[in-house]
């Protein structure tokens, strides 16, 4: 389980959802050595998903049938995590740093 | 081809190499129904890949043999190429509403 986090501040919560889909749908953190089910589409961490097929041969998100030699790594995931999670640092850093954006006049 | 697209604002600048990973290698605009070659996981455009396949049987990054029964959708590169593309989009307006981040003091 990740670590808990702190909310997205007002101004980057648009990327949210991003964030959300690039978490594993088993551990809820960032994927980690990301694979995909080639036959329903689902990608999960390695270890995730191997963990989950050693007690029941399915997509733990659609049921579909799966045997751990139908996994193949997603590496485009790994590389969006790894470079999602060094913008999201910058930003993080420009948004603290940044005054408090004023209402516009009334 | 994708038309000309404005330069990212300073501000935004970290999100450059995401934008990059959700694009094809072959039409560069953002992937459009993304399918993965399993056998080296490179991912394209279905229409970009299927079109490089009928010239020559090979993957247009990598150069591994593949044909067309190899390619299966990555679906969750479309929704992160919806996501990331609305929050592009809402960033964007915030930072033109936003006014100039001053310089820390010297
Ligand atoms: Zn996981
Ligand atoms: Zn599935
Ligand atoms: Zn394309
Ligand atoms: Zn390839």
């Amino acid at each position: 389980m990740p670590l808990l986090e702190p909310p997205w501040p007002p101004g980057l919560a648009p990327l949210k959802a991003v964030d959300d889909l690039l978490r594993c749908g088993i551990c809820f953190d960032y994927f980690s050595i990301a694979v995909i089910i080639p036959q329903c589409s689902h990608s999960y961490c390695s270890l995730c998903i191997r963990k989950s097929l050693s007690y029941k041969t399915q997509c733990p998100t659609c049921c579909v049938a799966v045997s751990e030699s139908d996994l193949k790594n997603n590496r485009i995931l790994d590389d969006l995590v790894k470079s999602f999670n060094s913008a999201r640092q910058q930003l993080l850093n420009l948004v603290l740093e940044a005054p408090p954006v004023p209402s516009p006049p009334a």
